[in-house]
Order: structure tokens, then C-alpha cells, then sequence
């Protein structure tokens, strides 16, 4: 049984260990200061399918296929896949793993999608559902830029506030079985909506969403930032990430020592003109499955507070003026060597 | 600790009970066969917002506070919300939740949502994460026929197959004070694709993943149709309601005495001019909290499947040429007088 700490807070009374984590990447991650760090880089947007939906649908897979790898198993020992993406009726999952005949439980959370799918594993093998389950999510400039704002063709001009989607995938396995990455605890936030209405400025709708769920947490589980290793966003970028500091430095809150965003992990903003940084599921997903668990596993993070915030408009509620509802969802990762 | 019975079926061990549940609907709906069953019908499809996505919104905070009437309970006792919606990044359930401090848990699963939201509910009873927690999902024509389809303005002609998307919206309130109807267990489906590409035949993609999700869970507890009292799909209308019992009979399952598609049951489809029947998430949801539950607390059905049908395509990808992925998650239910 989940022991619930708080009104957010819980953690897992059974073991459920990070079994095994993998991802894939664009050219444009490639190139940024993770580079070296991810399972696979596709040159090409298209990942040589007929559509960019087609490559983010690949995507999933690979990220996928990379986990079962590296936790030594085979795709039809899951039990369960949980899984969303941006795409309009998040479609990457539901063509990436029809016909596998493994239980489906589709989500949505815009870029929480990682840590919502992740809690979504834990709980499910903590209820007894099953033992192996998979959470993932992924993201694709090219399907995300001509669903969201505009075709690429048009090149559209983007503001200094503008977060670039990244292109890619991060998968995990999570699993009863001993191994060093445990998943100790979270908390599914709450919808938060500060009445900012500008989508070019999704770091500064969503920065109060990570706010509310990390002062919660923190508050639950008696518990400041400096009892962590580290605590990082999805992918609030340079603006979101001011916003939040500011944010937490009048609650109380320090995060000026161990505290990143993957948003701006990914990228380096200023060589590659990338504005506010990386955003997408796929940012918080690439970055925790290349930088985070790789780290935990080896030592150098042992105690950690994973954050992957959503801002939860769709193109339609912003064209009708309305503001930007945001979440975030945390993920309370422990190095149990 | 939930109760593994195979690769899809399980059961709960808590009892886990339906403590209320609550509906809303659109004329067309009131007009039908269970019009005078439902909590609330709005004559108009705006429900007197400005826009027809607002009125959507309006939908599901209305089933919620129905069901919660019903519960007697009040919204800030709920420990979680889990919704879902048709509409493009799930804006129903974010815009309609926002701002309430109740952790939220996003979910995708197309026309699936009820029986997916009351799994996800029930699980994190089970799991120990809360107490009480809110199902819930809807639907509506005109959102849904405009992003779907074409604006209502230019009249498109539907074949017999089509179906017409219930303008309507149902929650349920789970808890383990025990009450007359206890979801005793259930099943997520897992994605199945066989290559139906026309998307005015969604009741005919649908049907094999029906049959996938009921015929295992059927193996996987050793029960057959004649050992429930009714089993309901959520939305298969004529066309896949004929596909299903022509499946259903060649693999051994006979559905002729005990089943019923809410698609069906929630329109005079020939005096109405409804085609194929209804679909959409509103309309397993509507069904299942006028119709199913009411008859489960008075007694006259005590023992029940009920299977919500998905159709996971997108708009993009169906004019990508892909066929249509579907999903069945079911839940089973037996009154507990």
C-alpha cells in the first residue's frame, strides 16, 4: 500500500526499482552539451518514415526497445505500457503498440507525461496489477510545431520566450525486481492556472504548476531542497526557471544550489539559438533517461526530485483567449545500492 | 492488493465501492429512449457560454456535482480527479479542474474514458493513494464534430454507418465506504488494429477490441455471458454491435440474451435519424450513470460487464492514410446489497 503523506505526497511502501531506462534523440539534442549521453541520434526528422507522425511513432519504439535492452527483457514479458504524447489524440502510443497485445493505459498530461506515466508504473505495481511495466512518452519538432503553431515551411518568427519541442523519447521499466535506482515516492499535482494567455511563454504558465506540487512535497515529506542531490524540471526553460526561483525564494524555498532544468540541459541556448530552451515530453523524458538515471546508477545522485511540468492548453482554447491551465507531476527517485 | 486472474483480468481485494454518480446530457439525448433517466438535459448546445468547448467544460463539472450530490459529498473531499475527453489535449477535464487543488490525473483513451478513468480510480484506492477519488469523461457534438469532421455550419452529408457523438457527461464517485455497487474488478485492454481505415466506421474497428478485452476476461475468470445479468460495449452502434455478436459467436461466446451497446440504447436511432447510434466518451458515461448504476442499487441488475470502446485515431492520421488503433477497457460490477 502507497502511503499517503499528505494531501500530494505519498510513497511506496513496496520496493519499485528503475529496472532499466532508453532513449532517442534529433540531431539538434545531439548537438547540445547532452549529446554523447543518449542511446540513439536520428539525422533526420523523418527518421526515413513517409510522415514526421510516423518517425515519433518510431520514436517510442526505439526508446522502448532501448530500455527492454538495457533491464535484459523482451517486449511481451510487460505486463502493462502507460503512455501518452502532444500529438492530437496521442496517437505515437496508440499506433506505436497496437497489435502487441500488452495492456494499454493511454495518458495525457502534456510534458508531465514522464513523471505522470512513470507514478501511473509505480502505482500500478504497488496495487498489484502487475509486476513490469513500461512508461513513456516522447516528442517531435516537426509534428508538434505544425500541430501547435505553424508549418515549417512558413518559418515563422519565434519570440526570445519561445521554447524549442524536442525531438525525442525516453522509456522506463519499472519492475519489483532489485536494481540501483529506486522510486520512492511522488505526487500527482493540481491544475494551475495564473491567467497567463501567452502560449510563446509556457515556462511562465507553468513554473506556479511546479511550484504548488514541489512546495507540497516538500512540506509533506518534512523535507528542504537541500536534502536532495538535485532537483530538476521537465522544461520550464531560462523563463519558467527565473519565474520559479523567484516563486520559491519568497515561499522559502532555495533552489539556487542543486536545482536544473532539462529545458535548458538540453540545449545550448545561445550557440544553437534555441530562445528559452527545450520543452516537449520529450525533454524531461531524454534527459532523465541520458543524464539522471545513468547518474543515480553510477552514485553521483543519490537522493532526487524529478519534476516534469505540462501546460495544458490546446491551440482552439488559446485562439479563444483563454489561459494556459498547467501541472506538474513529481517523481521521488532514491540510489539504493 | 489487486488480484492478478491472467494477462488482462484482475480483481479487487478492498471492497471499492460506487459511492455516487452523475450525468448531464444534450436535447437530443433527453429526447431518446433514457431521456427521462438522466440528472440534467441543456436544450442548448452552448449550455449559455460563449463557446461550444466552454460548454463542454460546463459538462463535466455538471456530472461531477451531481455525482457528488449523489454522495453526498463535497467537491474538496475528493483526493483525486481522473478525466478524460475527445477534445485535442484533453481541455474539457484541465479547463474544468483547474484552480481546485485536487491532484488530477490526465487520461487518454478516446471513447474508452469511463471504464479507463473508473480502473485508474479504483487502482489508487487499491494502491493506498486516496480514499475518494472522481471518474469522470464526456462528450459533445459540436466540439467534437467540428474537430473530428466538418464545422456544423457546412452540413455534411453522414453514411449509414456514422454515428452521431452524445452531447453529455458522466462521473462517478469511488470510495471504500461501502455502498450498493462495488466494482469488483476489471480489465485494461490492450490496442488492437485490423486495418479498418473508413472513420465513419468506427463501431466496425472497435468491435475486435471489444471482443479481445470480453473474451479474455471471460477465460480469465472462468465465467461466460449467461453468469452476468448484462454486459454493455460503450459505443459500437449497429454496425459494430453486429460485428461483435458475429465475432463473439465464432469464438464460442454467445451475446445474443445479455447485451446491450449504449450506442444503442441511447437513441431511437430510425424516429431520431441517428444512423449507426451514438458514440463519443459522454456516451457510455451518460449510460452507465442513468441507466446501469440506477438499476444496479435497486437490485434488478446485480451482477455486470461493462466494456467502453475507443477509437484511437486522430484526424491527421486517418488523412495519413492509417487505419484506426482501438482499445476496450472494462469494468465489472456486482451490487452488494
Amino acid at each position: 500500500m502507497a502511503k499517503r503523506l499528505g494531501k500530494y505526497a505519498f510513497s511506496f511502501e513496496q520496493p519499485i526499482y528503475i529496472a532499466g531506462w532508453g532513449n532517442i534523440v534529433g540531431q539538434k539534442e545531439a548537438d547540445g552539451p547532452l549529446g554523447s549521453l543518449f542511446d540513439r541520434a536520428e539525422p533526420d526528422l523523418y527518421c526515413g518514415k513517409e510522415t514526421m507522425e510516423q518517425a515519433e511513432v518510431f520514436l517510442q519504439q526505439t526508446a522502448l526497445e532501448n530500455a527492454l535492452a538495457r533491464a535484459g527483457l523482451k517486449r511481451q514479458e510487460l505486463e502493462l505500457i502507460a503512455a501518452g504524447d502532444l500529438l492530437n489524440q496521442c496517437i505515437s502510443g496508440a499506433y506505436g503498440f497496437r497489435n502487441t497485445g500488452i495492456p494499454y493505459w493511454g495518458l495525457y498530461g502534456a510534458c508531465s507525461t514522464m513523471a505522470l506515466s512513470t507514478l501511473t508504473c509505480g502505482l500500478s505495481i504497488e496495487s498489484g496489477l502487475c509486476r513490469l511495466a513500461a512508461a513513456l512518452t516522447s516528442s517531435h519538432f516537426g509534428t508538434a510545431e505544425r500541430q501547435y503553431r505553424y508549418p515549417l515551411e512558413y518559418g515563422g518568427q519565434r519570440p526570445p520566450s519561445a521554447q524549442h519541442t524536442v525531438t525525442g523519447s525516453g522509456a522506463l521499466i519499472l519492475s519489483k525486481e532489485k536494481s540501483p535506482v529506486r522510486l520512492w515516492g511522488g505526487a500527482f499535482g493540481s491544475i494551475v492556472d495564473q491567467g497567463v494567455t501567452d502560449n510563446n511563454n509556457m515556462g511562465g504558465a507553468m513554473a506556479p504548476a511546479a511550484l504548488k506540487t514541489l512546495q507540497f512535497y516538500l512540506k509533506e515529506t518534512h523535507s528542504s531542497p537541500a536534502d536532495y542531490d538535485a532537483i530538476f524540471t521537465g522544461d520550464l526553460g531560462s523563463v519558467g526557471k527565473a519565474v520559479l526561483m523567484d516563486l520559491a525564494a519568497k515561499s522559502g524555498i532555495d533552489l539556487e544550489k542543486n536545482y536544473q532544468d532539462c529545458g535548458l540541459m538540453i540545449y545550448d541556448t545561445t550557440k544553437q539559438d534555441m530562445h528559452a530552451g527545450g520543452s516537449g515530453c520529450g525533454c524531461s523524458a531524454s534527459v532523465l533517461t541520458a543524464y539522471v538515471l545513468p547518474k543515480m546508477k553510477e552514485g553521483t545522485l543519490k537522493n532526487v526530485l524529478f519534476l516534469s511540468t505540462g501546460a495544458l492548453m490546446s491551440p482552439i482554447s488559446v485562439m479563444q483567449g483563454e489561459s494556459i491551465p498547467s501541472i506538474a507531476h513529481l517523481i521521488h527517485l532514491k540510489g539504493d545500492q
